[in-house]
């Protein structure tokens, strides 16, 4: 590839930027970035790229446009880049939840051009430009969504992107993949911010000092519950439909753990406890995590 | 000390015995284990121990006896060690939730006996002798109880016992404890066996290969609810009157979250996640994790 351009340069950005730098992927690299404290992290990181707003010139030229945004900036930002997209442009972006995206994507682009969508599935807690990494995607799942008027050719040349930073592709329709992350990931999220919130809620209560004994468990959930906030509503609002389906489904389960230990239960209660067990050990074979016990990280 | 006798060795226990023998606390280590496995293990991993069951001749030459069983194993020991327990013998245990157990300890134990109880914020998900660590207590909390009947000097010298092997101790009466720890460890531990639970439901209900891109969120919940299934159900049927009411406050606010989603609340949802955001910041700062983004082990 001679041009890519990534517009928003934050934590997945910016290891896309070191990605394709360090395998040589494209001779050049744009970055259109409208947060001033971002632009100025790039500069003093001394990234390896060039930081524009010229679409003009610079999107006729482009193999590849990689949109890096919150779901809730693309539509501004597909409305000021409309007119100078080409049907040879292959665009995606890294957003987490696509039925409802791909839909608005679908509304607002210029007829003609081709958006085919990628979520890698990397990420970590911290968000901005300083936090990038060039191996963020090594060894991730990157799923590529195939729909009715997928490009077939943009398709393979993105799948063949994805894997050349080193992530593993799986394709599928958007219907499906908003269901599966609303489980994986979405739910997750959502429940580690819920549980910060309540124990925070409680400290605020009982006026205990709760946080200073979080190592018990409220620690590692407070890590993701950190997340970029911005990103995140977007997700949930986004991905509404399947979310409040798991939340029902989580729910109902709460309820019948709370009746197991309300009325000691014990069968039952074990038998849960169990299955999950099963689960971690299907994680670690499918090398979705290390098999290494984790005591907290010092 | 000369003697100490732990009762139970697996994860916890074993790590005690690793950090007494490091840090050269007693002349002798003795170890009283039911499951054969275990017992093989620890002879397989040449544990500077001695195991036994003669209890006669054990007990009464004890400075230390703690107990690292799951609580609902404590009264049939107890009622086993009673005739040949002193008053002067220092009895602590590590339990997770105190308030029912020091009940039952309190109706069981023989009169004229004391029973200090420790709780060390400390542990892993994986369970049993061969992956204890002399290094598990250092720089964690040791909660020590205090109640009316607590035998000051027996506290003074479990304190010494504490930090000797590297905790920082805090003294509190079992319900705060209880409290405080339905809040910080066993809501968590619940909300992750949970979620696990609910994700193999959906996947069962859905037919979609869920695990395999569980690394969005759902691989680090079950991490945790990968921990010892006898533990924690000892630990939710003990502190079952606070757990109860931490999950009705977890759901009323779960319900709350719903809402903002449904109605794309956007003010009270960023309000929520940016929120839980200082509580990280005070989990660093009180150096209860490191400041470090996690990008998934590898």
């Amino acid at each position: 590839m001679k041009n890519v351009l990534i517009i928003g340069c934050g934590l997945i950005g910016s290891s896309l930027l070191r990605a394709i730098d360090n395998k040589k992927i494209a001779k050049k690299i744009f970055i259109y970035e409208k947060s001033k404290l971002n632009i100025s992290k790039i500069r003093k990181l001394k990234l390896p790229c060039e930081i524009t707003n010229d679409f003009k010139k610079i999107i006729p030229n482009l193999d590849l446009l990689i949109f890096c945004t919150p779901l809730g900036e693309y539509e501004k930002i597909i409305l000021k880049i409309n007119k100078y997209l080409l049907p040879k442009t292959i665009i995606t972006d890294v957003g987490s939840s696509k039925e409802k995206s791909l839909e608005l994507i679908k509304k607002k682009l210029k007829k003609g051009i081709f958006w085919t969508s990628s979520h890698p599935i990397a990420g970590s807690e911290v968000s901005g430009p300083e936090h990038g990494e060039k191996n963020l995607f090594y060894n991730k799942w990157c799923i590529l969504i195939k729909e009715k008027n997928t490009k077939k050719k943009h398709l393979k040349t993105l799948s063949k992107f994805w894997k050349k930073i080193g992530s593993r592709v799986a394709i599928m329709d958007s219907k499906k993949h908003d269901t599966i992350f609303s489980m994986t990931s979405h739910l997750p999220h959502l429940i580690a911010y819920n549980l910060v919130k309540t124990a925070t809620d409680f400290e605020k209560q009982k006026r205990y000092d709760l946080i200073k004994f979080s190592a018990g468990g409220l620690r590692d959930f407070s890590r993701i519950a950190a997340s970029n906030e911005i990103m995140w509503r977007d997700v949930f609002f986004n991905n509404k439909k399947n979310i409040l389906k798991a939340i029902d489904l989580f729910i109902k389960n709460l309820h019948s753990f709370k009746r197991d230990i309300q009325f000691k239960n014990n069968k039952s209660i074990i038998k849960k406890l169990i299955e999950t067990k099963q689960v971690r050990k299907k994680i670690i074979k499918l090398k979705q995590d290390i098999n290494k016990p984790d005591f907290g990280r010092r």
